[in-house]
């Protein structure tokens, strides 16, 4: 029996086959694509949190374990700057036997992403994704910014992620189209220069805007895999909803998207909904 | 083989058997009470439809099924005037076998209910409910006012409803209370009022206003099963949202409510949970 670090996390294999169908298929060597993986736990009344800026554990342990096998199986985790200011978060995959908690080096590792527009993330040496990845216990985060801040820190907060492996990227910012309807943050540039850096899957986590983002017809379309945990709770007004912008067309409102391939797994208190856009 | 009409729908034993440890249970003739069954279905943002008084297809046709079936568990179903006026709801029970449906008389019929606070719904003899009614194949409709209306059309509208049998019932209007929070329909006035004109076990269906209110921490305990149907779509901003007001204890932000004896059952495209508050 392999002795496992004590926070290590099991996933019943019964339980991953389910879920193999939805997880990234075997990159092609000689067709660089990105495989793109929206999840995120929400209540029945689809909120992520209570309140902006706080976390809520939602999900139970069961779907906190699925999580963590859905991250051994993507090159990267993505979050938005509002989730890694709040929840200061690991960002890495806890699976026994992955780098880190059992295995060698980092292998199954996923690299940390935090889409940073302008510069907010104020990532240092305290923060968990750096201590993680100085224990060998995670890889280094990589961010992405859309404007090449000039602020004070930016040199330091750049300083802290190379010192252990991580990088800064700029990306263009905004869409050309001035149509209020277009979404202010153009994915096809991030996920080509996720694939220009060799990552062939990236999960994307959260945080509302983020989601809400992706869930617009206009990304949709770039979104492979949809899993979503719900929790039978009841989070109530204010809190922070997965519920993207309404959808008209012909001056008519119809749904803004709906999934295919569906299979709903019942996952302890839970329900894991994994389908394709 | 019985001979069904043919807009009967039939259930699934094996489905219906899943779903038999949250239906009523056998009334207890020595002690009359009332089993509160709260069911809905949404869309994956918690919407029951794109906008106030409007109808949106979200369930399969599995989901409609089974909302007959449960019709056919209860005496009475319930809904709000917002729903009664946007629908012109048929409110029986199609599910082949029972009265009307193949069926002898109106056994197996659910009693409509349609809460009125303040007289708002125009019944007459085009209201699919009263046409249903004429031709055997539902029960006649009852409404619940909270004030006793002076309108010149309110006898006119007792006329319509009770020609087949339908009654109008006042129950005492608005809480004693004076405290903002507290709900404005006083719900053990209306479970009283059904449970002593017979009604052993009631379906509460909707909409939005009806279920937030019985969602609030005030009412929740008033409700014995919750069964809600989730379909994997996206609906967007502006839809009538399930989402019960916020709940405050001792200045902390806490969760309105959480389901146990949870159950989900996947159905078609759909899920199905059933839970108890």
């Amino acid at each position: 029996m392999i002795d496992h670090p004590r926070d290590a996390l099991t996933f019943p294999l019964s339980e991953s086959q389910t879920l193999d169908p939805y997880v990234p298929p075997t990159p092609d060597p000689e067709y660089p694509t990105l495989h793109v993986t929206l999840t995120f736990a929400t209540s029945l009344d689809s909120s992520l949190s209570l309140a902006p800026g706080t976390q809520t554990a939602l999900s139970g342990l069961a779907s906190k374990s699925m999580t963590h096998y859905l991250r051994s199986k993507h090159d990267a985790i993505l979050i938005g700057v509002g989730t890694a200011v709040a929840d200061n978060p690991s960002l890495n995959c806890r699976i026994g036997g992955v780098g880190g908690y059992g295995g060698k080096g980092l292998k199954g590792q996923p690299r940390p992403v935090v889409l940073d527009p302008r510069g907010r993330w104020e990532v240092n040496n305290e923060s968990k994704v750096i201590k993680l990845a100085k224990e060998g216990r995670g890889k280094a985060p990589w961010v992405i910014r859309m404007t090449n801040a000039k602020e004070e820190n930016a040199r330091e907060k750049e300083k802290v992620l190379k010192a252990v492996g991580g990088d800064v990227f700029i990306v263009p910012s905004e869409c050309s189209s001035a149509s209020e309807s277009m979404s202010r943050i153009d994915w096809s540039n991030i996920f080509s220069l996720l694939t220009a850096k060799g990552i062939r899957s990236v999960m994307i986590e959260g945080g509302g805007g983020v989601i809400n983002d992706l869930l617009h017809p206009q990304n949709f379309g770039l979104v492979d895999t949809v899993i979503v945990t719900i929790a039978p709770v009841w989070l109530g007004k204010g809190g922070v909803q997965v519920c993207p912008d309404e959808r008209v067309e012909e001056g008519v409102r119809i749904p803004v998207g709906r999934l295919r391939d569906v299979k709903w797994v019942p996952l302890g208190e839970d329900v894991v909904l994994c389908g394709r856009p």
